[in-house]
Formats: C-alpha cells, structure tokens, sequence
C-alpha cells in the first residue's frame, strides 16, 4: 500500500516567494532522485495566501523514509525555516 | 494553473467498507471520463480509522465544474451521504 502526505505549512508575511522558490528546487530534486515517490505537489490555499500544503505520495514507508533521509532534503529545506510562521503539520495516510 | 482540492471526510463507525466501495467505484469513473483530470486519490487517514482525504488536481476551474458537474459524480456520489459523520470540508488551492 502506498503512503499519502499531507504537509500543511503556514509561511511569515511577504516570504511566499522566497518559500515558493524553495519549493520549486525541493521538488525538481525529489523527482529527479527518489524513484519511490510517485507525487509531490505544491499547492498555495486559495483562502489564505500564506498557508500551502504539499501532497506528497510514496510507494512505501521505505520510500517515504529515504525521503526523509535524502541530502536534496536536508540541504534544499534547511532553507525553509526561516520563511515559516511555525512547524509544519504532517499527517500520514494510506491510499485506498 | 491547475486546481488543488483536499476533501476531508469522516465516516460513521462501521461504515468504513462501504465508503470505500463507493470512492472505488468513483474514482474509476472519475479516470475514465474526465480528462481534465490529473489525480483523485483516496487516502484513509493512519490516525483516525474513520477519517478519509481525497486528494485532487484538475488542470482548470473548467475541469474541476465538469466534475462537480458530472452524471457519474451525481449517481455514485448519492451514495456516500449514509456513510458520512458530516459535511465534508473541501479546501481550494492553486498548484505550484
């Protein structure tokens, strides 16, 4: 079974482009060397301007592990914090 | 820009089953007959056995209508509200 992410991040007033451009790297890494990841999508709310969420999908906690782990990960969101307002909820599913 | 959506559903005690019968039945017909289509996957939350978010992406608002629009969305989708514990909580996003 594959595991489902939902990442919710909310980021400080007027550093949306800076987060965007994070992102942006982030994920162009993530698909060019995690075979294991099958989805990781950006998405900015449509209510509120500072708040994103990333969908991520993974064919197994393996992969999401490796995620994790990966130096992509660690250096490219090392940038994150300072553009968010607060820690990141993650919530973890199955897909169906 | 493509559409984000992030549907979060609760469903009565015991009829978990049932609901997923249902979204199976959905997503394959959301798959075969809306080409403005990119993701609609069912995730089932690893917290709470009860808890469910479909995650979506529609390459337009155009595509996203015809969904909503949709005999398919209407006839299967009748079938959900016994399975649910709520309204579902639909958020709206732009993708990245």
């Amino acid at each position: 079974m594959a595991v489902g992410i939902i990442a919710t991040l909310k980021v400080q007033e007027g550093k949306d482009k800076d987060f965007e451009a994070i992102f942006h790297d982030l994920a162009k890494a993530v698909r060019a060397n995690e075979p294991g990841n099958r989805l990781y999508q950006v998405c900015k709310s449509r209510k509120d301007p500072n708040a994103y969420v990333v969908m991520e999908i993974y064919e197994s906690d393996e992969a999401l592990k490796a995620h994790g782990a990966s130096e992509h990960f660690k250096t490219i969101g090392a940038g994150l914090g300072p553009t968010l307002a607060g820690r990141p909820d993650i919530q973890y599913f199955d897909t169906i």
